[in-house]
């Protein structure tokens, strides 16, 4: 049997974990995330002191990580974290590092793109040829796996700053994102929630109108998504999806939005069976993470 | 040398063309689009008479048409067009019907998909892993090649229809789509410049304010695009875009669209490179159907 790690690298924390070829877990552990020097040795002691103790050798590394990422493979600075405002991190390289460290080789992608890829091999999107997956929380982020491969390009996708309509006689809020005040994320994030509301999202009761708002912008969202990338299925995680009532909202409007004009049964028929929670739950993040390091996407 | 076969397949009328192997095309015909059964057998006959005029064989034919189509391998109207409007056509067998005749292979793709697909070997794509071509004329459509392949997966995109924010203060026309009114095509297609203007977009100079509001339409549909795809390259061909005082505007506002978010020199230093006309022009079509051909994408 041959084992793998898995790092999921978020702003708040690591997860780090050892996975078999079967994507079953054996080891995990949490690490806070501070500055690059304090945390990314932290993680080499990790999966050094277990592969030790459970006697194995880790054969590589998966990592999905907060961005933006330089993907790609032509660059000098291919793996690293570009210019991200998060402090003592632009320009690090988190594989380069992992992999001087613990002489394995390290895959990277964004953490939605691995989180796709964990739901397209072992969750909601196996036997399935593409997918979108979105989580919605403090940040709105969507991957995508298209012909069997995450999306990289010029960069890689940063779905929450896509355009929504933004009626401003329904909602005069203007919206949160830094860069575009009302693009998807500005408007529908958990903190353009609280800062609408004056109220947290997990304190919100399902009755409060703020739902129907969030499932609104959710659904304009995705009638692009669908338009431009016609995915096979959409997996919709995060804090925010923790509100149970917003599926099954997100899914009436979405048919509504499209009117019909994407003649699938996937959407006339069987939207509940389209638009879903994540199988991997809150461990898409660090199965994904693992995916990329048992069957590293051949791009 | 080889020969191949192109049909670009459009709701007024059908381009073939019969090229060889490096994509230069030896004869060409057009034929108009009345019902299947009047068009169909035309287009065997050209491949019939000019293949023995030019004493070669046809190898296999590429088929660029109008949607929507089945583009799922698995399913028993693979390569059908399916629930247009277009009388006659609904439920139609393009490449079957031409293998059935002329006893070769068929390969068929979207419009644009294919003229995506020409662009990519032979056009303003080369040497690049994505890109999307839109065309924008009395319909909006758009085509895209991500990591070599065209995006195929529920149905294919339908570009023209995802979401625009429609500010009813700056411009009240509610939109000419009859699925979505103000979706991207609703408010920025051709015949949606005439309904606002009443003027022809042909006829509008280049001076008039029709042209600002189509730019600030398209650039919102690129923001979308460009955070949800990555691609490496937008091409912009079509009716509308004759107007060539539009592309520079269209650029200037991507550009302030995205505000910096995305970090890559192609848009802060070099968007006249990464929003381009086709090189193909106006035999992106054929060109494209041409392609699949040659190099059918093996999905």
């Amino acid at each position: 049997m041959e084992h793998f790690g898995a790092v999921e690298a978020g702003g708040t924390k690591f997860i780090c974990g050892i996975g078999d070829e079967t994507g079953n877990l054996i080891a995990e552990q949490r690490i806070e995330t501070l500055s690059p020097t304090e945390t990314l040795p932290k993680v080499v002691l990790f999966f050094q002191e277990k592969s030790k103790e459970l006697k194995i050798r880790i054969k590589s590394i998966g990592i999905g990580s907060f961005g933006p990422l330089d993907l790609n493979p032509l660059s000098p600075a291919y793996g690293h974290i570009t210019s991200t405002p998060k402090t003592g991190w632009p320009n690090t390289d988190i594989p380069g590092f992992l992999r001087d460290q613990l002489n394995c080789a390290c895959t990277i992608d964004t953490d939605v793109n691995a989180a796709a890829y964990g739901e397209y091999l072992w969750g909601a999107g196996r036997n399935l040829g593409s997918l979108v997956y979105f989580t919605i929380g403090t940040g709105i982020g969507g991957g995508a796996i298209i012909n069997g491969l995450p999306i990289h390009g010029l960069v890689h996708p940063e779905m929450g700053h896509c355009i929504v309509d933004h009626d401003e006689k329904e909602d005069p809020f203007s919206g949160v994102c830094p860069y575009h005040s009302d693009c998807f994320e500005g408007l529908a994030n958990g903190p353009s929630i609280q800062a609408r509301w004056g109220i947290k999202p997990e304190e919100l009761p399902s009755s409060h109108p703020a739902w129907d708002l969030e499932a609104r912008y959710i659904a304009r969202a995705l009638h692009s998504i669908i338009t431009i990338l016609s995915p096979q299925r959409i997996i919709l995680g995060g804090g925010v999806m923790q509100q149970l009532s917003l599926l099954p909202k997100i899914r009436l409007l979405v048919k509504e939005s499209l009117n019909g004009y994407v003649v699938s049964a996937a959407i006339t028929s069987g939207i509940d069976g389209y638009i879903v929670a994540p199988v991997l739950g809150k461990q898409a993040g660090v199965l994904g993470s693992l995916a990329l390091a048992i069957h590293p996407p051949e791009l």
